[in-house]
Parts: C-alpha cells; sequence; structure tokens
C-alpha cells in the first residue's frame, strides 16, 4: 500500500556540543517519508518557499518518494534552528522562522486521495482534519501532535483523534493529553479519545505501544554514538508507518512488529545529521539492527 | 541456596507530595533481605544501635530471615531523610545521620561464612573486600555501589570489582564508573574491570543485563500508583539475587529471568512507604506481574 505523508519540510541548524549544520533538510515530513520509503512508497505533501535548494528537492525525489504533492509557492521555507546540550537529551530551539509553512495549506490531488495508509506530521489539527476528510482511500490513519495544539486547540485535536487509528506522541504530550501523570492510565484516556493504538516515545529509553489487550515495551538501540537526535520521532514514525503500508495489516500483531522497525529507523536517524543516517545503512545493515533489537527483548 | 546481604538496616523519614512517614524501617539490607526472603533463605548481615525499635527487628525475624547476624551495637541507628519532588524521579537528601554504621564492622560467623550467594550491598568497599575474602562458601556475589565510592576509594572498588560476579548500578554510576558516556561502551568498560555481568538500572526505564554474548532490557511496570520510590533499586537486587539463589544456577538463561523477579519485587516495593509493598503481595500477585512482564516484551 502507499503511505501518504503530511507534514513540514525545512531547513534546520542544528548545533550539537561537537558539531554544527546550516540549514540542512529536515522537517517531519522529510524524515518520515525518507525512513517510510525503505519499506513501501511514499507520497509526500508540504510547501516549501521558492528559496529551496533543488538538491534537497532532488535528494527526496531520488529515493523514489512521489513529490508531486510538495508546493513550491513565493517566499521563505520553513526554517528551524535548535541547539543541544551535552548529554543530547535537552535541546533549546534558537529561532523558528514560519515562512511559507505558515499559511500551509495541504492539497491532495486524484492520486493522493487514494492513498490507503496516512501519516499526519505535527500540523494545525484544522489541517490534519482537512486531510482526513479529503483522503477517502484510507484504510489506516496516524497522527503526531505536540503540546502546543494539546494546550492550544484541543476541541480540534479531540476531532482528528476520533478519527485516527494510532497517535504517535511523547511520554510529556501523552500526559498532558490525558491530564493524568501514570503513563496507563494516560495511555488508557487517550484511546477512549478515539485511537486504537498508541505510541509513546520515550526517546533514548524506547518506545511503548497500548493496545486493547496491552502494552509492549521495545528499547531502544544502544548507540556507539549519536550524532544529532533531531528527527529521531518522526524517522521512527516513518518506519512504523512505512512497514504497516508495506504489511497493509493493521492488527496488533502486524503493529507490534512496527514498533521494531521505527525503532531501527530512529536509531539510524541519530547517526547523522539530516537525512544522512537514513540514506546510508544498506538493507542487510537495517536487518542486522532489527535482530540486535529482537535480542535485546529475549528474556 | 542461602544468600547472604550485608548492607545497611536504618530509620528513613520520607516526604512525597502526598504523604510523610517518620523513622520507618529501612536500609538497604532490609530492602534486599525482604525482597530476596520471597524466593530463598537470608541471612542479613548489618549494624542498628540499642534504639532500634524491637518491632523492626520482629518484622525482619517473622519473614524468617536469619537475624543472628544483626548486630546491636552502643549508639544511635543510622537515620536517613528524604524528600521526593512532585514526579518520584527526584529527591534531595535532608539528612543522613550514619550513628553506629560509621564503625560497622561486619561480622562473618561460621555459618554465614558457608553462604553460597552473596550480595553486598552499598557499604565501604574495604568492608565489601574483607566480607569477600572471609565467606569462602560463595559461588556467585554481586554488589551495589554508589558515586561516593566510585569517586572517593576507585581502587579500593576496582579490587571489590574484579572479585564479584555481578554489579548493579544506576545510569549515572556507570558512566561515572567507566568514564564514557554511551551505555553499552560502559558496559564493556565496566565487565573488563571483573564482573561477569552487569546491571543498569534506570528507575522508571526499568533495567538492561549486560553479558558476554548481549544485551537484556527490561521495562518497568506501569505502575497506577507509586506512593515511595525509596528501596526501589535495592528490591529489584533482591528479587534478583534472591531468585538467582533459588535456582542456583548462574548461567546468562538464569540472570536473564532473575531481571523479571528483580523488577517484579521493585514493583511492589514503590506502591508503599518501607517495606509495606515489599510484604503485601501473595505469591499468585507477584505471578500475576510477572506474567503482565513478560507479556511486555512480546513482539
Amino acid at each position: 500500500m502507499e503511505l501518504l505523508v503530511v507534514g513540514s519540510v525545512a531547513l534546520d541548524t542544528v548545533e550539537t556540543a561537537c558539531a554544527q549544520r546550516t540549514e540542512v533538510l529536515g522537517g517531519s515530513a522529510s524524515f518520515i517519508s525518507t525512513a517510510a520509503r525503505r519499506f513501501a512508497p511514499v507520497r509526500l505533501v508540504a510547501v516549501v518557499g521558492d528559496d529551496f535548494p533543488p538538491a534537497h528537492r532532488e535528494l527526496l525525489a531520488a529515493q523514489g518518494i512521489d513529490i508531486s504533492g510538495l508546493q513550491v509557492v513565493p517566499g521563505r521555507t520553513f526554517r528551524w534552528s535548535g541547539r543541544y546540550h551535552q548529554n543530547m537529551n535537552c535541546r533549546d530551539t534558537l529561532s523558528t522562522e514560519l515562512g511559507v509553512f505558515e499559511s500551509f495549506r495541504p492539497e491532495l490531488d486524484a492520486a493522493a486521495r487514494q492513498s490507503e495508509v496516512l501519516f499526519l506530521g505535527n500540523i494545525h489539527p484544522a489541517l490534519q482534519l482537512q486531510v482526513l476528510a479529503e483522503a477517502q482511500g484510507v484504510r489506516f490513519a496516524g497522527l503526531d501532535t505536540m503540546n502546543y495544539w494539546i494546550e492550544g486547540t484541543p476541541e480540534l485535536l479531540a476531532q482528528v483523534l476520533a478519527r485516527v487509528d494510532v497517535a504517535l506522541v511523547n511520554e510529556e504530550e501523552a500526559r498532558s493529553l490525558a491530564g493524568v501523570c501514570p503513563l496507563a492510565e494516560a495511555a488508557a484516556k487517550i484511546r477512549q479519545l478515539g485511537p486504537r493504538y498508541l505510541v509513546i516515545k520515550r526517546g533514548e529509553y524506547g518506545a511503548l505501544l497500548f493496545w486493547e489487550e496491552g502494552v509492549l515495551a521495545v528499547p531502544a538501540l544502544l548507540l556507539p554514538d549519536v550524532q544529532d537526535p533531531t528527527g529521531a520521532g518522526d524517522s521512527f514514525a516513518g518506519g512504523f508507518m512505512g512497514y504497516l503500508a508495506r504489511e497493509g495489516d493493521f492488527s496488533p500483531a502486524s503493529l507490534r512488529r512496527a514498533m521494531i522497525h521505527g525503532t531501527v529507523l530512529a536509531s539510524c536517524a541519530v547517526e547523522d545529521f539530516s537525512l544522512g543516517g537514513l540514506l546510508r545503512p544498506t538493507a542487510a545493515q537495517l536487518e542486522q539492527r532489527e535482530q540486535q533489537l529482537l535480542a535485546m527483548l529475549q528474556v
């Protein structure tokens, strides 16, 4: 099945304790699409300005991502800049310049409306709702969100949650969304809002999948060298949704396997800046990480 | 096999956002012994002052813990006082009064020297060394330590590490002990110092077991209500070592199972103050938690 990804394409300026990169390709849709493309056909819907470097556009297209839905409009591309602390778990956002992303209105052509699997990156819930209404072919939909929308537009977000099959949030977002602290209780409350499945991402500690009958805890791989955590959560989402699109199976058993692939792709993403870590590994190297991760779960 | 536990017995004053308890039974040896007693015979070696309440002594004895090695000497019992922050992950130590624990010198009688399994709670490495020298019957030994000894007496600690089979430390201690940040690298360095096995405890995120051929990641159970995290790490150690003593099997397969039991006992400990959470569950309730935890690992 084809995965339709709606989100941001951005130019990221990232500073870590060891290195810095200026205006490299970033944005949720870039990471999600690149990770998902390892598994299934991907169609990207996003917006960039007329300053968007042709090389970045070519990099996405060269992977076989369908970028016919990447709108180019007059103005500046979304730019984000952040600095990571020594331990990589904390970061400060130095600047956010929305540019053309501020007036982004996703446009789905006839082909996009036929996509069977949909992932809504972290955009305004009103836009997420619009895409859900237009994407008539969708059999399974997922979303990401953030505290800005959880606090700012809770009613709209509730409408989106009522219409998706899986939500991917981090621990803080889960607690904020549910209004309770214990994670199992928060997960139950969020699932009552609509999504059959919930993924709670815990960074270097891995991720949890909640569904009607249980919980799966997948640890993160233990990496020798983390270069840049930017895009880890989106890469997780890409591996997770890409695997589901490839399988066309949305059962709990399939989602448990998807957790493994999400974790593997996230582990690749953080080993380099921008999309470098997602593009480099061979299929055999991904398979090796998958086996390494499964071994960590063998009691 | 019998587990010999050497550590502290203390009177804890604990404050959380919701409640407070004054001079309740605590100390590493109390938690370790009580958790381990669910699995195997336990012999406790520790010291208290002549102010130690008889009821606490009886509570330990009533579980069938052999407390003939619990020295009572003139002076005050070790007292610790701490306050937990709202989220229970951070705590401030308000006061530490070592009392008679300051001049503790473990005494092993003939029976104690025959114990086959030994756990050295967090005490001065010189005392840990002395116990290791005297406990001639030991076939498998574990230790806990803390940054105070890692930074203060590294040479002595290295001597202890060279003589134990398993070390249990938290993430910060592992990084400090190894002098490197990535956990897999830190684990490899610590294992080179001696212990065949290493457990890295990660609080609410679970624990990692490292051995020659691999890594196991066990998540913590997701609890509806954490009352007091004091003693969670010691209860983990107790469940872990108690299981190993019961099985008398120190293979990687056995240590992987021990991780499950350590996690289950730690989950019980935090649901009440002092030893309450360890004492309450029935065998069936422990078994139920074990199944719940194993299900969290089923991909």
